[in-house]
C-alpha cells in the first residue's frame, strides 16, 4: 500500500467543479497537513460549480462521482469522497477495490464519539442523511448559517459571520459538540475559527474522513495491521 | 497537553478486576502500539472479576468508572472507559475536565463510517447500547461467540474457537464490517487474526477508541489544532 517515502495516496473526490487548483486542493491540503503520511491527489466531477446543495444536485452527482471513483482507483490506495451527503459511497464501494469512506458518515461517526449534544452546522436546507441516520438522538439540532445555500454563498463576504452566529446559537442551546454539515466549512477553515471562539469540540468532516480512512487502510484485508 | 518526548497520558480505565500487572495493562499495549504518541496509565474498578456482562453487572460498575476516573483525571490528559457498554460515560464527561471516550461508542462510530452492514462480534446477551444507537440500519446482526458469557469465558481455551465460528457465520450473511462488542476480544488480539482469516475490515474498539481520542484531544478547547 505504501508507496516511495513512505506515504500513502489518497484521491479526494470534490463534488464543486472548478478550474482553480486551490480552490480544487483545499481538502487535499487539510488531509496532507493532518495527515503527515498522505499524500492527496484531487479531482472535481464536471458541471457542478455550485456544488451539492439538495437532492436534486445529489442525485445529478452520484454517477459522475462513481465514475470519476473508478477512473482514480487505480492511482490511489484509497479514496474519499468529500461531502456530507456521501453521494454515490454505497455505489463506488461496490465498484472499486480500495477502501472508500464519505466525509459525512466520518464526520458523524466522530461527532458521535465525541459528544452527546451534537450541533450540525451548515447550508440552509436539511440535515444530510448519513449525519442524521448516525448521529440518531445525539443530534441536538440544525443550525443552518442564515441566507448561505451552496458553499460558493459561504465563501462571501457574509458567509463566515452567518456561520458564527449559527455556531453561537448552537452554544446556546447547550451543545458539546459542533459538527460541519457541508464540507464548504472545511474549505473556509472554521474549525480553527470556532474551537478558539467557543471552547468546544469541532469536528471537521474532511479531517474525520482522513481518520476513518487511516483505520480503513490499517484494517483492509490485513495489509497494513 | 504534551509531556516530555512530546507523548501524551492516556488514562485506561479496565472494567475487569485484576491484580496482574499483564491483565492490567493489555488495553493500554494496545493504544500504545497504536499511537506511538500515547502513553497509557491503566487502572481497573474493584470486585468485577467477571467485568461487564450484563445491565446488573453494568449499573454496579457506572459509580466505580465515575469515582476512578476522578481520581486519574488530573494525572492524564484524557481517559478512555474500555469496555463495549461505555459504563458511566456521560457521568464521567460531567465530573471532569479532561477529553473522555468510551470504546463502545467509538467502535461503533468506526465501523458507520467504513460499511454498511456491520456485524457485532460479542459475549452471549445483546448488542451494547450506544452500539446499537450508532449502528441503526447498519448493524447486519449480532454474531455472540457461542458459550461465551464473560470475557474470562473468552480467554478460556474454547474462546478462540467460538470467535471465529460466529465471525465465518457473518461473513455467510454478508457483513463487509466486523467489529467487537465487547474489548475482550481486543485483549485477545483477535482483530488481526479475523482480517487475516476473512480479508474483511476488523474494527478493534480499544484501537478506535484511541482514534477518537486522538481526535478529541486536538479539537479539545483549540489546545491542539
Amino acid at each position: 500500500m505504501t508507496v516511495a517515502g513512505g506515504s500513502v495516496r489518497v484521491g479526494v473526490i470534490r463534488v464543486l467543479t472548478t478550474d482553480d487548483p486551490e480552490v480544487l486542493g483545499a481538502h487535499g491540503r487539510i488531509l496532507e497537513a493532518a495527515f503527515p503520511g498522505m499524500r492527496a491527489l484531487s479531482r472535481c466531477i464536471a458541471d457542478q460549480p455550485l456544488g451539492i446543495f439538495d437532492e436534486a444536485s445529489e442525485r445529478l452527482a452520484v454517477p459522475k462521482v462513481v465514475a470519476l471513483a473508478a477512473e482514480m482507483a487505480s492511482e490511489v490506495d484509497g479514496l474519499v469522497i468529500t461531502c456530507a451527503a456521501d453521494p454515490g459511497l454505497t455505489e463506488v464501494r461496490r465498484a472499486v477495490g480500495v477502501p472508500v469512506v464519505g466525509a459525512g458518515s466520518s464526520g458523524a461517526a466522530v461527532a458521535a464519539a465525541l459528544g452527546e449534544r451534537v450541533a450540525v452546522l451548515g447550508l440552509e436546507g436539511s440535515v444530510p442523511r448519513p449525519i442524521r441516520e448516525i448521529l440518531g438522538r445525539r443530534l441536538l439540532g440544525f443550525y443552518p448559517a442564515r441566507g448561505m445555500r451552496t458553499a460558493c454563498d459561504l465563501f462571501s463576504g457574509p458567509g463566515r459571520a452567518a456561520v458564527l452566529e449559527a455556531a453561537r446559537q448552537a452554544v446556546r442551546d447547550g451543545a458539546d459538540v459542533m459538527l460541519f454539515g457541508c464540507c464548504g466549512l472545511s474549505s473556509m477553515g472554521m474549525a480553527g475559527v470556532l474551537r478558539a471562539e467557543f471552547g468546544l469540540p469541532v469536528v471537521d468532516p474532511v479531517v474525520a474522513a482522513g481518520a476513518m480512512l487511516w483505520e480503513a487502510m490499517r484494517s483492509w484485508r490485513g495489509s497494513l495491521c
